[in-house]
């Protein structure tokens, strides 16, 4: 069994770090980008685009597959691998992000938490222990503790109260995860486990979190509560406070972000490994990321555009179609233009993680992180999910 | 200049004949399936997955690309072939089919018709010269006389009047489409320009229009009027009808058919070409096709099903994926579902064309067009449009 994370390089001038995290199921170089296929594809692409890609490791949603199509139905298929053909790395969240901010009628005890899903209304109820037997049955190579999201703004008490909780039940989804290691069950002694810090806006709050999760030892530590809407000074802080408890030898995960320029300042402050849905939900929307900032391809600016969506960009969308073209397919509703859009965005999110490890191990690292958010003006208002 | 249509084989027991037509983009072994890119996009697939599905040429409808984005603009991008990114053989119809069955406030004349287009309800006007101006604008490859399609039923008189004007129409259309080859305007000589039977349900009516559609020398035939609503019968007498007429050294285009028995029937009575929607418009409802019938993935009976759609069916979606999970795709309403059934019933229409012209060669299309259309059982209601 490898589970393994090696640093490779770290910068002088920020906490930036190059390293590769290796998996059951294949090495992930970090700093990474892990694009989300929620419901167990990501959104308009194929597996077989994803490695054309060169994606190295994609993100499923826990509640998503247990809602719909059910875990028994991906345990027949032999895990969520075979189900959706992705011979790759998969992370899988906890699914308590998603209770929180999908289901209906949550009722949150210590023992965990129990909800109607968005889709049939169907009651359910996740523990710490059957978040990791969901994610054992899904075959996740990396498994999230489950945790508690507050929202934003909280209270100090309730922020104290909840981190407190998910400490626990951290604490029990590692128990858990030991016993199953212990059992052999089929899989699970080859995945990782992560803790999530929380602890909202509040730097002893953070900091708390971060060491009582530190102290469980796991495979890696995410930063959780980000991302929930907070203006983004107070993402970074949050981000800040805590780094400095995490372990230098294990690699660190914010979730749900973010823009181009917020990744590359998440990793000037130490952070690995990145999700977010912004390159796939933009794209539905004709909305591109270029280096000078978004473009929406909707307007009737690139009616008669017969230049790529971004110049020198090696993408098969660039390399093979203009933005007149992709505009047309947008606003006349055709599939193949988010299609292209996605694979776009796609590109330029993996391809800014490459080239900012290759300038970590150059210690370039500073001076392009610099240019690039010099660079980069975002045109028009996103919103991070 | 080539644009020639060779007979390679013709069955013994049939009307069936085995062809190629040499476009100026490339050659088109008939019997020939053509995918609909309505709207210079072949709904859910890229101009890539169609040269990896071998597909040989495609059909772009002229009326939705005159409406949206605009001749101007596809001219701008030097025509349809550049604008899409296909650079195979593509077919444009006349836009009168969709004038008729999509435009509001029509009203036809002698000179041509005027409506107001389903988008913005903006007015315009197409004749049987501005049809040809406009095909030759967007570059193609094959371009269609202007006719009128009546509707199904049709009283006998009005079928007599219509099929006249569009015997005056195809006329006009064989006209202009001389005056420019002598002008030599950009692109327009290397097209070939097809003649469109229409005449309803009418055996004279039939005969007639062929006839005279006949004597203006086309590059092809098509049989217009068909695939609008009438029983199956119907529509095989109307092509038995007009298939003596036609010259056996001409291809022959039955437009906007069918279910895959029909255009093995089609092709028993002499028919060449084919376009119809139903593979990708019922990959959109999830439905795909198979040897033995159509089958909706999203019945509940396939969720558990790691089959794939066809057993040694060699396309892309079955060699990578099980019916259970695209089903979860399609519930899911992921974009990869109908992606992938796109996929499977355009390898499945294409390929059928393909047996069925080694069949012609070898001597046995005869026996495998019984035992293809015993084999095949609509289990569902499909409505071809």
């Amino acid at each position: 069994m490898q589970k393994t994370f090696e640093l490779l390089a770290t910068d002088r001038h920020s906490k930036a770090r190059r390293g590769r995290l290796t998996s059951a199921h294949g090495e992930i170089d970090t700093p990474a980008f892990m694009p989300v296929g929620t419901q167990g594809s990501v959104k308009g692409v194929s597996p077989r685009e994803l490695r054309e890609l060169h994606a190295q490791i994609v993100l499923g949603n826990t509640y998503h597959l247990f809602v719909r199509p059910g875990v028994d139905v991906i345990k027949c298929f032999g895990g969520l691998h075979n189900f959706m053909n992705w011979n790759g790395p998969i992370l899988t969240d906890s699914g308590g992000y998603q209770i929180f901010s999908l289901a209906k009628l949550r009722k949150i005890t210590e023992e965990g938490v129990e909800f109607q899903n968005h889709i049939d209304g169907a009651r359910a109820f996740i523990s710490p222990e059957i978040a990791m037997e969901i994610q054992m049955l899904l075959g996740s190579d990396i498994t999230m503790a489950l945790d508690e999201c507050v929202p934003y703004p909280c209270e100090y008490d309730y922020a104290a109260q909840s981190a407190e909780m998910t400490t626990r039940w951290a604490k029990r989804c590692w128990e858990r995860n030991r016993q199953n290691g212990e059992t052999a069950k089929r899989g699970f002694a080859d995945s990782m486990l992560f803790g999530i810090v929380q602890g909202a806006m509040f730097e002893d709050l953070r900091k708390e979190s971060a060491q009582a999760i530190v102290d469980l030892d796991f495979d890696g530590y995410a930063i959780g509560g980000v991302s929930v809407g907070e203006p983004e000074e107070e993402m970074m802080r949050a981000v800040e406070w805590t780094e400095p408890v995490l372990p230098v030898n294990k690699p660190r995960y914010t979730m749900g972000l973010g823009t181009p320029p917020q990744l590359l300042e998440l990793i000037a402050r130490g952070m690995d490994m990145f999700d977010c849905v912004l390159p796939t939900r933009l794209a539905r929307n004709g909305t591109a990321f270029t280096a000078t900032g978004t473009v929406n391809l909707k307007n009737a600016e690139f009616t008669l555009d017969k230049n790529p969506i971004e110049k020198n960009c090696v993408c098969d969308a660039c390399r093979e179609f203009s933005r007149g073209y992709i505009r047309h397919l947008i606003k006349a509703e055709e599939i193949l233009g988010l299609r292209l859009i996605t694979l776009h965005n796609l590109h330029f999110y993996l391809n800014l993680m490459n080239q900012a490890g290759a300038e970590i191990e150059k210690g370039t690292f500073d001076q392009f992180r610099k240019a690039f958010v010099a660079q980069y003006k975002t045109r028009e208002a996103v919103t991070v999910e």
